[in-house]
């Protein structure tokens, strides 16, 4: 497969994905999101993979080639050139004369995709594209399919006038990369749909394009969530206990599938409901509820805390908070007594704010989302949905009811709070301090 | 005892008793408090029962009256005639020639009380009039008594003109229903005494009433804390421990009187302190406290929850709040934090509004009050004595220190909460759907 | 050592100290803290002691001389001199023609502090200085030492003017306690310095003092936030574990260093991690966790709540707290969901006001300091260094972020909370009555 190259697409911004970062660097398990793409291409096998990453992963991306060193990874810079087009086109030197698979980096599908899609390649087809069928309307590339071939491509029609229920997904395969960049390069459009336009071309003009339906796990990670999706899909993965070098106290109980990483330690009187996963280091105190959640390493959950199908970073202290639904960067602290609700009192569908949209989550459970650096005072409450700034300050007591930007100071006003900006800058050095001193 | 008919007097408004809804029908021990007033008519062997009803609990008799089928149950509207002279009248077609036994519905005696009065009836007196000795004043009918017969009867009197500690309860019986009719529906008064000048009239002709001391335990339904001290009598019937079907795990305490139904699920490290009472299906999450409470069925009392001396409806929901000495009504849930204060800072007794008079509740312990369908957001506060009427909501950190009517919404603004009206209708059918997924 | 009289300056006033009272009669491992001082004069063979008092602590100090009836405690009121040099001058006609060893009542200093000075007398010295090492500028007098004499001595000199890193402590002997008194008597300043300046000059004039080295514990109440410091230094003498007539439950867990007092009862899944001291009579509810922490006798800590790193009065009570690096007098009550907070957002050093001036505590962590009597609502707010004083209220739900004088009541309104006049004066007794009842 050595004139195969893989492209993978990590250049596009995370506006939407706003507070959470680079969605590429969120860990699982561990190891970040885009570790388990570039290990199913090392897996099968692969040698030759181009990413175009961003000026703001661009670095992460590096550090994490030392991890997969058989690989040949090239790193592009994407050009100015807005979007999938933009994306392809920025690699267009690395992949000349190349057979290429292209993949969108912010989905993640189950091992099966892509040998499926090499077992195809017998047949020399000029182009797969591989599709999932969908149930209610998405807004996506929909294809017209006849006898497993692709004959149309239609970018986000209107929902009456879909021509199928097969949507396309970015994991794409063309047999000549300098027709696709040639095409591309000179296909014109108003809206964000070149790619699409191309393909769609490119197939009245007699290319052959196979058809790939997909039924396993699709997950991505457009708004910040969807990293419940993922999070539940990798805990799922777990299967029975795997108890590294964790110590656990004899009044706590673990139940169902729970992984702790080395050095963990489980106090008195909790509980770890499984699908659970806690990162190294990580203290869970007493008296607290564990339950579908992952929690990342060198954490302190304090006493009497309750942790449900949630995702925690790294380097977090909570201390009686119940965190529901929640998704929480790392280094991230709140006083006693703090609740991120997580459902609404009219029980209906939770909104989130995307820039100036008011976007349905399709959550009926859903609390906060809240960056990284963030410090949030005692007996504070946090709306469902609501999504703080990495850096943000939230004051005792305060009812927060709209999303807080980077840099914040939500500050508890005598008439509820007002927002300064905030100048005080945080580390995780004074949180490991006082974690290497803990007396529990 | 064929001619021996028992009236039971349920006609009458409930407006004191707000927002609790019909006082018939709030179950103690799984059963309906006018269960155990039908329960004694029939372990004696009654037949001919005349239930006196009103529009909001006729269906609620009706039904009931299936689970008592060797009973013959006559249910009545009341007439518009107001008080106890319009109910009785209100059945005057189906006593004629009939020996009586008439008993409010809303109060409780002991099993002792009926055959006493039966016993009684062997020297065949005109009447009986059943009084309890008071050792203090209580705006009731004072009976006089010369050698056990009572020689007159005051409705309240005032406290300094009282003419004996003898009060007559709603618990009599009357030889001659025609005559009693006959004279009731020809007394005048500008108050609400005609039930009681009708007997001392009848006494004055010479009527022989006899009096029957009672000494056991009186309890009654006038104002929604008195719930309380009904739920402390039922609880204190249980004796031992009566485990139905239940699952409680290892880690969890049970001590003193606890009567489980079937299906109830105790989570780990919780206390159940008698006397205690979960109905069926009813499920307490890790690290709760209940003690000396009655719980109905189909509740979910999540992770760190305290109940302690309440009276919880069925399908309830509550999650790490403090419920101390609070009646709630079915169908409530809390969000997390969420405090029923109980107590003053003052340490006084706790005052309630009943329409626009503030009453003395007699009780230095005393929280919320709840109708059915209430929606209460997290880290909220609700004062002592506080009253919250049906399919209302209280949003996120409100204090709550006001009546909140029926359908209202106690909405958190910047400078406290303001009312609207709350059009959302909540349904039981949601959170089932919810309890059923649950994994804890 | 009959000609040798200790004397123990406890007349000044403790405005400082505010809300805390007089520091004499705090108790630790549950004797007051002068007591330690009387038991080391006792320990030693001292058998005349002068107790400078005020009109605040003379009745205290009164009773506490039937504690040491071998001792001959005479007791004077403090005169109308201020600092040192009034109290000495107070006890004039107590002291003549006595050799005496000059105390502060406020500082406490290890066993073997007094047995050196009685060591160094051999040498007939006319004055002994107790000085420590200091690491960074302190605002007390510097001693200036040659050959073990002292040569001068300066109080309160500018951080660039120290003669020295030694400071006196005030743990001084005197030869001549008449000459002392002389001397005392006609010094003139316009600062709080007569003493040092009486010193200096004495030695100017040729008086032989020694200098003593102290390298033991040091600890001074001077603000109330000391208490801690004071409260660690007496736990950390608990070694092992000292059980009186206590109740454990099974499910609950001691570690470390505990001493239960007797009658002291810990319930239902709690863990008491040492030091910790806990009084006589006092309730431990259920799912609690008490660590590094003094106890008073007959509290009650009520259901879930975290006591970590304080110092707790006699007869309080706790329902679903969390307590941090707090000190509470004796009689004070909280609500649930309270929370006692006691670190900022910004990491950094905690201020507290001093009437006008705002001071570093120096402490990272601190909580409330509370002075006796107080009553906190529920789901209330006390931000980090605040005091509140004597007899005051919080109602529920307050944000407390200033120090409350004595007497007031923090009542809280639609835009926060407004002060009111607090005319309600609770006592023990409705406390320990419920106390009596409670069935936990």
């Amino acid at each position: 497969m050595d004139d195969l190259t893989i492209l993978l697409l990590a250049g596009g911004d995370s506006d939407r994905f706003w507070p959470l970062g680079d969605k590429h660097s969120i860990k699982f398990l561990g190891k970040p999101f885009v570790y388990y793409h570039l290990s199913q291409f090392s897996k099968l096998g692969f040698k030759n993979i181009v990413i175009i990453v961003n000026k703001n992963n661009e670095a992460f991306f590096h550090n994490l080639k030392n991890d997969f060193t058989p690989l040949d990874i090239n790193l592009v810079l994407q050009a100015d050139g807005k979007g999938m087009a933009g994306a392809i086109l920025s690699a267009k030197h690395l992949i000349q004369n190349k057979r290429i698979i292209i993949r969108n980096s912010s989905d993640i599908y189950e091992d099966i995709l892509l040998p499926s899609i090499i077992s195809e390649l017998k047949e020399n087809p000029d182009g797969i594209l591989t599709g999932v069928s969908q149930s209610s309307y998405f807004p996506g590339g929909y294809l017209q399919i006849s006898d497993n071939k692709i004959v149309g491509i239609i970018e986000k029609p209107s929902p009456e006038k879909i021509p199928s229920n097969i949507v396309t997904i970015a994991f794409n395969y063309f047999k000549d990369a300098n027709l696709l960049i040639n095409v591309l390069s000179k296909m014109q459009s108003t809206k964000d749909d070149i790619f699409e336009k191309t393909i769609d071309f490119l197939i009245k003009e007699g290319a052959e394009f196979k058809f790939l339906p997909y039924k396993g796990y699709w997950g991505y990670l457009k708004y910040p969530w969807h990293v419940l999706d993922i999070n539940s899909y990798f805990l799922h993965k777990i299967k029975g206990q795997k108890i590294k070098k964790a110590i656990i106290h004899k009044s706590s109980i673990l139940s169902g599938d729970v992984y702790l990483e080395d050095g963990v330690r489980i106090l008195e009187n909790s509980k770890i409901a499984g699908p659970t996963y806690i990162g190294s280091g990580t203290i869970i105190g007493q008296n607290c509820l564990i339950r579908e959640s992952m929690i990342g390493a060198n954490c302190v959950v304090g006493f009497s805390t309750e942790i449900a199908r949630s995702y925690i970073g790294d380097n977090c202290w909570f201390h009686s908070n119940y965190l529901g639904d929640s998704i929480i960067s790392s280094n991230v602290a709140m006083g006693a007594g703090t609740v991120l609700a997580n459902y609404k009192l009219s029980e209906g569908s939770i909104m989130s704010f995307i820039k100036e949209d008011k976007v349905d989550t399709g959550k009926v459970k859903l609390g906060s989302m809240i960056g990284p650096n963030v410090r949030i005072g005692i007996n504070s409450s946090i709306m469902p949905g609501i999504k703080i700034g990495k850096g943000s300050f939230v004051g005792a007591g305060v009812i927060l009811d709209k999303d807080l930007p980077d840099d914040r100071f939500a500050y508890p006003t005598k008439s509820g709070y007002t927002l300064k900006n905030n100048n005080i800058k945080i580390t995780q050095n004074s949180r490991s301090d006082a974690r290497n001193k803990l007396n529990l």
